[in-house]
Formats: structure tokens, C-alpha cells, sequence
């Protein structure tokens, strides 16, 4: 961050919208009229239109003690765009706003919106519309996405049948533990700030905390394979919880494979060292944002040569219940522990 | 509000959102899919989205010591109804995000939604989505409106012209005087909580501050007499401020009237009570969500008996400035005064 500080006043509202939003480059011919009037005006071109909202708080979503602005500016935009890939849907537009105490300068604004302005260029989105507002306390993100599908290829929770596979993209628990690793830094930090954080070789578990990416790769993998998946979401509360919404939804059970739930090498390493059980923080962990999806049995030989892509077992009938087979081959009933804002 | 309290987390993040949302009736063919997937599916069959964003903070835009949580839903849907109107466009779906500290039960919530689904069926547009998050402290509410127009029917700020006529909706300064008489009281009661609030024939700036209408029959009577304005915006933070936004945007000046701002009896009265000039109350104060726009002067026969429309002046040349005209004919330069939320 730039060690100058500007007073956010000096701009005004409106001087300080278009500060933030001058270098947005408008990446799509369906944007008709961006931020500047009163609403913004798109045009899908007969296509569906695909929306979905998150709010950001800080204190409760995100602590700044260990979040670089930039990362933090991204990941707003990633993890909604995410929920649109979720429904098989291509992004196009966002509109973002903020609320903000006056501890904030105008730099460190700035550096929010570099990397809303990445997440942009990166995925192919317009940044459209916003608000920003002074706030009592903290730092709060309201981030709205609007994406693009043909005509009813939207892909839903509730349409999984009995005997279709369920697969998962990348890997889970990562993100989990590397909150794990930040909480236990900023711990230390706070009893001793002479310590120096101790960060080695965990890039991999704070980067998927940190700056995670929306799959956009698996949705256009899958349509390049003609793989159409019978139910799908996205992995933001941790695989337990996103597996019993897919069985709630579309009325069915299913059985999952301990040995097959994808894990990185470092996730392993990191949940070790925690005395934590990766297979626990792959099930009741957060924020991986990969894909969970439901696809036909006769889809299987499509998918087999994806090492992104892993069937971790198959949806059944409802009585059966929701159940994790374990590397012992016992039975578990598969609970929702995942991240509850309410439960505190 | 109910004497019951019930906490929220007995019901979790997706219980709550199921109870919320449960009364919410689809009013629009083109809602194809809404609350309970990762995202909604919206169709507009042709038809440009407009969209629109706001956020509303406890503390900085409401103050629930005087606002009822019932009016506060209503008017957060209405305010961001008013932005799709000042396009030329109708409302048809919107998001809503809130996140509340624990002070709130679910009985309040409840009060919340039920302005929002109030607001939703008198206006006639679907909620679709949202998040429902805790914070730290205070309610903080975030609203996304969709709307449809006919391709390229929308309405900008930038395209008036030198010599149309300026018109505004209803009438204005009424909001402010009631967030005035709101202040006085709230004061009043903290340095003595045994008086009675004084609001007796107060109604119509109360009702104004606390519960506000979108223009919908303004965008309808347009269209039914043919009147197609050259640009358009809503009154929210001022006459001033909103007539600066219309020149600067057009590239153009202006000359305002005194004795043509539209005032309401009740406002002239409440003025009058608390030393304040009217007029001064129209420039500056905000929140009245009337609709400001231009129009050619061959329009001008067509609105002449049109109660709920006011001509107000002209625009001019940008080097003519922006000017208003006194009831003593002197002549004043139109500044931004407005509400601005950085300016504390």
C-alpha cells in the first residue's frame, strides 16, 4: 500500500466514484450503459439472465489484519462469480458497494478496487453500478453478479437423480486451513509483535484462503466434453453442507468416498501439522469455491481423463440417507458443521 | 412489533432465509427461477435489463430509534425502485442483503420483510435473491433492482438539450423537514424521555421521510400523453444537486425558477415553524424520490394540466451557468449543498 493518505471527503461522492472507476475497461457488447446514471442498462441479447448477491463484513467475513485490500477486492468479485458459474452460466456484469469508516483513505481504496479491477479483466465482467457510503464501523461489500445462459441450460440444485455420480473440481480444505494458519499468526503477532509470521511453505493452503478463483475453466471443460450435470452448486460452506443442500433439494440421498474427496499435498502437510483431519476440513471447512456436481453414469468415460474433475461417489434414494463410506469402510452419517454466521 | 423474541440462530443461515422469504409471491412471467439456488434465472424476452444498486447503513441514512423496521423495508426496496423509474424503465426484480448484530431478533426481521413484500406487491417486482449475513454492529441493508425497458427507450442524464424545459414530479422539501422534526424529537426524548413526541399534524413531511413512493405513475402518465423526456434522473439528494448532475452530464446550463419549485402546504408550514427557507429545503435537503426531467418545448401543451408535473425552468448554454431565479428576479448560482455522506 502507498503511504500516502488522501482524505476520502476532499472528492465528494461523485468525485470519488469516478476516481475508483476510471480504469474499468468495458469487456462486453451487451453493456449498453455502465455506472453513471441513475441505473446501468444491459442487453442479453435473448439470452437468460443469471443473478446472484453476497455481502461482505468485515469482523464477521474477512479480517484485514491478515487481508491485503487488493486480495480482499478480488475475492469479493471471485466468490460471486462463482454462484454464476454454479448454475452452468457465463458472468458478464457487477455491481459493487461499499460502506466504509473513515479510517479508510482514498489509497486504500484503491487498492480494493485494483483487485475488482483484476477479478474484471480476469473473468470477462463489467463492473456496471455501485454505492459507496460511509459506514459506523469497518468495512462492508455488497457485490451483485449478472451472468449469461442460453435459453434454459441453467443448471439447478433439485434436478439430481438417484444413481447419477457426483463429482468435485480441484481440491477441498485448503482455504480452511490456511484461515487455520492466519488465525494462529495473528495470534501470535497480537501476544508477541516482535515474532515474524511464520508463513513457510504454506502458499498454497493462504493463497486458496486469500485470492481464490471461480472455476470458469470446469464449466467450459464440461461443455467442450458435451457434459451436461444433472444438478451442480458451488463449495462455499464446506462439502458436508453442499452435499445434503444438493440432497434436500433434489429429494434423494447419496454416499460419498472418504478415499476419494480430492486433497492437496499441502492441505495434508498443513492439517497434519494442526493435528486436524484433512478429510474434516474437506467436509466442514469453507470457501474452496470449487464445483460439486451430479452427472449421468453413461457421462463417466467423458470425465475419466480430467485430473481436475473427481467422482467422489453417487446420489440415492432418499431413504438411504446421506452417508460418508470411510477409508475403513464404516458409515457415517454426513452432518452440516460448516461455517454458520449465526451460530457465535 | 411482537412482544416475542426469538434468536436467529435457532434457525441458521438457510432457516432463516425460508422463513423470510416464505410469503413472497412471483408476480412476473419472466422470474424464472428465484430464491434457493446459487443464483436466480430472469428472462427479459427481449427487453434491455436496467439495473440499479444501493446501500443503506444504520447510523448514516436511517436512524431506527424513529423509523419503524416495517417503514425502513418498504422505503429500501422503494429508493432503488426510484433509480429503474428515472430510467424510463419498469421494475421487476430485486435482491436485498442485509446483515444484522445480534440485537435483532427474528420478529424484527420479520417486521423488515414485511415492508419489503409490501413494497414488492404494490410495485409489482419479484424478489429473487439475497444474503442474509451478522455484523458487528448495526443493520446494514443492501438492495439490487432490475428493470426492463424496450431496447433503447431508456432515458439518460446526459442528453438534454439548450432550451427544454425542466420539470419535476410532486413536490419537494418535504422529506428533509420531516428528517428535521424526527431529530428535534429524538433529542427532545433523550434529554427528557417523559415527553410526548410532537407530531401532531405532521403526517405529510413524516410520511414523506419515512415512507417515500417511486414515481411509477409518472413513467405511466409519460408514456399514455406520448411525452418522451430528453433526459431524466430522481430527486434524491436535492433539487441542486440533481440539476448540477443533469448540466454537467448534457454539457449544458440552467435557469431555474423560485417561485415554480412545487411545495407542499404542510412543508411551507413546517418550514415556517423551524426557521428554514422552503426553498432552501427543496435545493438541499434530499430524499424526496420525485422525478426531475427535460423535455422539448413542443411537449409542453401536453403536461399543462397535469397537477403531479411542474415546470420549473429551462435548460441554457453551458457558459450561462447554472442559475436560479428569485421571487425578486435577483439571480443565484445553483450549488451542490446536497446530502453527502462523506462531508461529517
Amino acid at each position: 500500500m502507498s503511504s500516502e493518505r488522501t482524505e476520502i471527503e476532499k472528492l465528494g461522492e461523485f468525485g470519488l466514484i469516478e476516481h475508483l472507476t476510471q480504469n474499468f475497461e468495458i469487456q462486453n457488447a451487451s453493456t449498453i450503459l455502465a455506472i453513471g446514471d441513475d441505473a446501468a442498462v444491459i442487453d442479453h441479447f435473448g439470452k437468460q439472465t443469471v443473478i446472484s448477491t453476497d455481502m461482505l463484513i468485515e469482523g464477521v467475513h474477512f479480517d484485514l489484519m491478515y487481508t491485503p485490500l487488493k486480495h480482499l477486492g478480488y475475492k469479493s468479485v471471485v466468490v460471486n462469480l462463482s454462484d454464476i458459474y454454479a448454475m452452468n452460466a457465463q458472468p458478464t456484469h457487477i455491481t459493487i458497494s461499499i460502506g466504509f469508516s473513515n479510517r479508510f483513505s482514498l489509497e486504500a481504496l484503491d487498492e480494493f478496487y485494483e483487485g475488482v479491477n483484476i477479478a474484471c479483466e480476469k473473468y470477462g465482467v463489467d463492473l456496471i453500478g455501485g454505492d459507496t457510503s460511509s459506514s459506523q464501523k469497518g468495512l462492508i461489500i455488497s457485490v451483485t453478479a449478472l451472468g449469461e445462459v442460453t435459453p434454459d441450460t441453467y443448471v439447478k440444485r433439485s434436478t439430481a437423480e438417484s444413481g447419477d455420480l457426483i463429482c468435485v473440481s480441484g481440491d477441498l480444505g485448503a482455504a480452511f486451513l490456511g484461515l487455520t494458519l492466519m488465525e494462529r499468526e495473528k495470534n501470535i503477532f497480537i501476544e508477541n509483535p516482535q515474532v515474524q509470521p511464520n508463513l513457510e511453505n504454506e502458499d498454497y493452503i493462504v493463497g486458496r484462503l486469500l485470492k481464490p478463483e471461480a472455476r470458469k475453466d470446469i464449466i467450459d471443460l464440461l461443455e467442450e466434453m458435451k457434459v451436461v450435470p444433472t444438478a451442480m452448486m458451488d463449495i462455499s460452506d464446506g462439502l458436508s453442507s453442499e452435499l445434503l443442500h444438493l440432497c434436500k433439494q433434489s429429494d434423494l440421498g447419496c454416499r460419498i468416498y472418504e478415499d476419494k474427496i480430492p486433497l492437496n499435498e499441502a492441505t495434508k502437510a498443513a492439517a497434519f501439522k494442526f493435528g486436524l483431519d484433512p478429510t474434516v476440513c474437506a467436509l466442514n471447512g469453507g470457501e474452496d469455491y470449487e464445483l460439486i456436481f451430479t452427472m449421468k453414469q453413461t457421462d463417466y468415460d467423458k470425465i475419466t481423463m480430467q485430473e481436475e474433475i473427481s467422482v467422489i461417489g453417487y446420489m440415492c434414494d432418499r431413504g438411504e440417507g446421506a452417508k460418508l463410506i470411510t477409508k475403513g469402510n464404516n458409515l457415517f452419517d454426513i452432518t452440516a458443521q460448516g461455517w454458520n454466521a449465526f451460530a457465535k
